[in-house]
């Protein structure tokens, strides 16, 4: 038995889902109804099929009943453990050597056959602003001296999202229609947005959640975290802009949130956990609530993140997509497990399925920016693409692919799959 | 048989639940799992007891099992036709001259030994700031010159709360714990909330809902409306004014949200309805897509709100709980249909059960404020209160209760029942 390589040929060196990753999804099979699988290579291992089997016992049966129904929110009610006996159940069978072969073959769908869908019902979604550089780069468009608001350093900024909008990658976008007030009108218009924007973040899938009015304690905040997605934070800017006083973001944001389907679980992401940026001389350190020595040596995630664009152009000329992003996880200013302390201090309840984006993770130099506001100075400098063509803001056709990637020496590299949406027109 | 009667005396003149309101709510009898029932008078109609009478046929009994499952969810995705049909054979049935008084009678639980619980599973929970007295209020204590913002008269500003900690009056309130920067510190503090409020808002339960993508037309939105209940939203004032800028409210009102248990249905409120007051001379149309003429005839709601403060004193010296503040939903700046109009308009998908909060209703005179940020001017003048107690904000052991009646020439009163939440210590 092997077990860093696969007996599904597609499996190993696949630049997404190889044996080390094992992202539980929910997918229907052509024709079929909702079920939980798990992406390996170019195939889903429909768990619904393997629990008949009888090829999974105890806790691993236990952890695959829980996924039952076509949502996830009760393995992920589940924890820690039964994602671990799950995992390394999966990885025994899924190995070079399995004794297992033939059976679990049959439990393979050709992933291009499938229909993904959400992995859980998302109970609250809440949104952080928690990539320094892009709070940065917003900032100076509005206040070029001072970009950062004075508790920026000291509260992880969050607000809550729209749940019921939350969808699957590939899910079409269409233009939202709201209230702008364009330079020196003096009444605001009302049609489509003429400033739509994408912003780069990444997912967290809340496990176990805490009774209300009891918070998560930092030192317990990572058991409760099930796992990971990429998260399209699509934005009208021009909307944002005439609606967000005094209350913050609202229809600019809540038309669609785009997820990629595969929850990426903590356990694969393991081994890219790496040591928290030092704060630079002179920001504060966490209040104490907040403050966990371990975060200093493993409590940031070390994960490549890169968005492209496809407009309909490229598509017409047989063109790739281009990346106009490349990114990285290392720009929270908090780890995911501040968050999730942050989130319940006050008593607030986080449930199973509850699902957090970290904001909009943008680096420092150009060529790194998770936003076409950043990219393009608030749609004053048009970026240029290799077609030839250019882009302030998004436009109807072109298509956003998210992306990110894991690589550390001596890993085997995961990936997320993909996170994607075309712009269509205004109803 | 005689329609305005009921068979049930405690109905007759009930403050709250006369046979002339008949809102539906999800109760527990002792040792029972939670179901769907109607308030009357001092009892509640049990819909599932009801159900298996076969005294419901037809539309009715689709309705009532629509409410199966603890949850009106269901019910509520029906729309107005269920609604009608239903209440008007529980009007035949529970009014005077009844062929069936017996069987109704063995289908009634005493209200007082039951437990109320949400009426429906929210989705997403929104809550708007539409009071405009509030908003002028709040305004003049950053800016005394100019308390509204400059978007206040054409949008009706609104952002997402928490659903997870919605919860039925009576629920204990749990003082939050988070950051705050007192005046004149440097650094933050962390520890129990020192300026804890409430605040007195309607809110609007959502029945049928919409596509993702397609608004709600304003002269359609009324139909996506099923009813009406009291809201808390409990505010931690000085964690608020900390965390609030750059993407508004989070924590500081995330802990508990209270909900009075009965859903007074849009047909119980119909006389209850008036015209909008006229915009003040010099405010802007609303822009066309929020326009709707019958709202100069019918669009608001003439609803009497009353907050009443009954502290541990109170209780321990036999002392009634004292009215504090006495306001009405006219304040409302934009209709309920318009707030169903804005949020979808810009694609935003609607789901049944999903709750709005008003926002804060307050009169523009002293005694008609809805909080007591208002009714002390942001803490700097204590409201004396007749048991020789005074308050700038909420201390532990005050008890909040919120209550509303309709009131109109030729119609029999209705109230909504109390929406109650008692301040305990902070963990």
């Amino acid at each position: 038995m092997n077990p860093h390589h696969s007996w599904l040929a597609s499996a190993n060196d696949h630049a997404d889902f190889p044996l080390q990753n094992l992202p539980l999804g929910v997918f229907s099979p052509q024709g079929g109804r909702p079920r939980a699988g798990v992406a390996i290579g170019d195939s889903i291992l429909d768990l619904e099929v393997l629990l008949a089997t009888g090829l999974l016992q105890g806790e691993a049966a236990t952890a695959a009943l829980a996924c039952e129904g076509g949502q996830l929110n009760g393995f992920f009610a589940l924890g820690r453990q039964a994602r671990v006996v799950l995992r390394e159940r999966l990885t025994q069978l899924l190995a070079q050597g399995s004794d297992n072969v033939g059976v679990v073959r049959d439990c393979l769908h050709l992933a291009s056959d499938c229909e993904l869908h959400l992995p859980a019902r998302v109970g609250d979604y809440t949104d952080f602003y928690v990539g320094i550089e892009h709070a940065k780069n917003v900032g100076k468009l509005f206040r070029p001296d001072n970009p950062l608001l004075p508790n920026y350093k000291y509260v992880p900024i969050g607000y809550h999202g729209r749940a019921s909008t939350l969808r699957p990658s590939g899910t079409p976008v269409r233009r939202p229609k709201g209230q702008t007030m364009p330079a020196g009108h003096k009444e605001p218009n009302f049609g489509p947005c003429a400033r739509l924007d994408f912003e780069l973040e990444l997912g967290i899938w809340i496990g176990p959640g805490n009774a209300m009015g009891e918070g998560i304690a930092i030192d317990r905040a990572d058991e409760h975290v099930a796992g990971y997605c990429l998260l399209n934070d699509w934005s009208a800017r021009d909307i944002q802009a005439w609606e967000y006083q005094p209350l913050g973001p609202f229809l600019s944001k809540s038309f669609i949130t785009s997820l990629s389907p595969w929850v990426v679980t903590a356990e694969a992401l393991e081994p890219f956990r790496c040591a928290q940026a030092p704060r630079p001389e002179g920001d504060p350190q966490p209040l104490p609530y907040l403050w966990d020595a371990r975060d200093q040596k493993s409590g940031a995630l070390d994960i490549e993140l890169e968005v492209l664009l496809l407009t309909e152009r490229m598509r017409e000329q047989g063109l790739p997509a281009e990346r106009i992003a490349l990114s990285n996880t290392r720009s929270m200013y908090w780890t995911v497990a501040q968050l999730v302390t942050h989130h319940s201090v006050n008593g607030c309840q986080l449930q199973p399925g509850d699902l957090f984006g970290s904001g909009t993770l943008s680096g420092a130099q150009p060529g790194q920016h998770g936003s076409l506001l950043e990219i393009t100075h608030g749609g004053k400098e048009a970026l240029a693409l290799a077609s030839g063509e250019s882009r302030r803001f998004l436009e109807d056709g072109d298509e956003v692919i998210l992306r990110a990637r894991c690589v550390a020496p001596g890993q085997v590299s995961i990936g997320f799959g993909e996170c994607r949406g075309r712009i269509i027109a205004a109803a």
